[in-house]
């Protein structure tokens, strides 16, 4: 990409979207409903990226483009639509008979026969020298996705999970990457704390557009592990801060629940409260109105007292036109009315 | 493995047989036949290892395994029995979209899905440290296989040959990797020179038992780039030559042609004799005895005439049988009844 398509591409981006992994792709399927693909740049964890059989593996990333190209398994919500699992299960004799200490050929991070292309794609494009941010580029391109995907960093990020209590072979007190927490955990193991290795030497992507965009969206990620690294970046948080009355988180937390993942549990686990109020007092640094869920409209005004805005709609993407609704409220309450 | 078990396995070997793929394959099977598993070991090609897609791939190494193990598709010789190829399908899309110059995503080499589980566990076991040697143990014992496999080095050599002519987008003059010349353009572009990148510098496996077995045969593999590589390690050949006498080979080529890939096309190109008076004058250094098929009976004169004892005998295995009864014939070459 030369400097001249990259401002192109930079001056066409209205709203920058922070991302994690599903939330985040089903708010992007309903921020295109009212936005023009080339007019939204979304800004995706990588913290969650692992190396598996020699492989890089960029979850957040696939989640999004998968879902974006209309190729996700809707039943899973990660990985392709009608997915074999030969690989997988040819691995199983190596895991069986593997040395002790050794952790190859591991099956507990489920990889379908055509997602292994896109790592395998992947991996020999970082080989060759490329950076994850035009692999990435080219992965969304053979998807036929029009919307830009930015990794958030070109470096290595990797968010590490000590452990409260013993899992698995693991001991209390143990730090394990997130796969490890999240996949093979099932992330139903208490967390002591979490950290982002690499985080301070790492450079962003996308800090020109968060400064620059019209608005910028806060997907219903989860805070600690999804949003959390972005926000962690150099100049992210401060970048936010600045703008913050366009800034529009919406909350990944209904009733008192993650709809998907530990988000809930790892906010109590961590100190802060697993409600629309905990989130609100994460984000209202950065962010100048929360979305919340109708089922909890009953905190709009503890929201309030965060000191964000509170606006209250459907959250739950359950089909697309939800999801549209649920970004067209988002732009509006950014001060950007797209009815 | 400890030392103690590697001297334990190392005074066990009886036999030491140098392999490529197919060929040496179906001649382990034969030697299988008259000696136990525990006595005989396969000192292996590594020169045609490649990297792709990040994975490490060792053909010759697998497709002893797989045939060992009766696991290999029968039909193409080389992969898994009733192999799909999912991946490399999905793969498409990416090499469709790929930048100029890039070869990620590459489907040229294919690779089964069931297949690139094994690629997998190699690829994360070297990542972890082990190397080829451990690897190869581990999957071979993951196959159930009693027979010890070892690559001829653990360390990188590669074999790179140098174009004679243009052949898709390469110049006459351009040196390819093996795989390219050998999948990718099918062997069917002349080669005008062959060499093996790292040769001099990689630490020979095994030359400890081609020194004390009581035999040693060179599986009817392609000279030059099969056993080429594993003669030009250091002290291989001095070895074999200080014990010629019972040294016996097959020659790959029957009727001045190879029952499988470019053997005949190579030696006419790099100006030697494409018959078995060509494997004679080529072996003849450290080889005793040179064995081959009845269809070239009529050549047992020209063939002693380089200074090797001839035997004809059936030696295209078709069936095990024949492989058994070829093995036999080898080691009584070598002075050792096992009738």
């Amino acid at each position: 990409m030369t400097t001249t398509a990259t401002s192109a591409r930079a001056s066409a981006t209205q709203l920058a979207v922070l991302a994690g992994g599903v939330g985040a792709a089903r708010m992007l399927r309903g921020v295109r409903r009212v936005l023009a693909d080339e007019h939204i740049t979304a800004i995706v964890n990588t913290a969650d990226d692992t190396v598996l059989h020699g492989l890089h593996i960029s979850p957040d990333l696939d989640t999004v483009t998968y879902t974006l190209a209309g190729a996700i398994d809707p039943e899973r919500g990660w990985g392709l639509a009608g997915e074999t699992w030969t690989a997988m299960g040819a691995l199983v004799r190596y895991a069986a008979a593997r040395p002790e200490g050794s952790t190859a050929g591991a099956t507990w991070f489920n990889l379908g026969d055509q997602d292994l292309a896109t790592h395998m794609y992947r991996t020999a494009r970082l080989d060759e020298g490329a950076t994850l941010t035009e692999v990435t580029a080219e992965i969304a391109a053979a998807w036929g996705l029009g919307m830009r995907l930015l990794p958030m960093t070109d470096d290595p990020v990797a968010t590490r999970v000590t452990l409260a209590a013993a899992a698995g072979a693991n001991a209390a007190g143990d730090e394990i990457g997130f796969q490890e927490y999240f996949v093979k955990h099932h992330h139903d193991v208490p967390a002591a704390s979490v950290r982002f290795e690499g985080v301070e030497a790492a450079q962003p992507n996308g800090v020109d557009l968060l400064r620059d965009a019209r608005a910028v969206l806060i997907a219903p990620s989860n805070p600690i592990v999804s949003i959390g690294p972005l926000r962690a970046l150099e100049g992210v948080d401060a970048t936010l801060r600045s703008r913050r009355e366009s800034v529009v988180g919406v909350s990944p937390i209904v009733a008192g629940a993650a709809l998907k993942g530990p988000a809930d549990r790892l906010l109590s686990e961590l100190g802060m409260e697993p409600s629309v109020v905990g989130v609100a007092r994460l984000y209202a640094p950065v962010c100048g109105t929360l979305v919340i869920d109708h089922a909890d409209a009953d905190l709009t005004d503890a929201v309030e007292a965060e000191g964000v805005r509170c606006v209250v709609t459907a959250t739950v993407m359950s089909d697309l036109a939800t999801a549209g609704e649920l970004a067209r409220i988002c732009l509006a309450a950014a001060g950007w009315d797209v009815s």
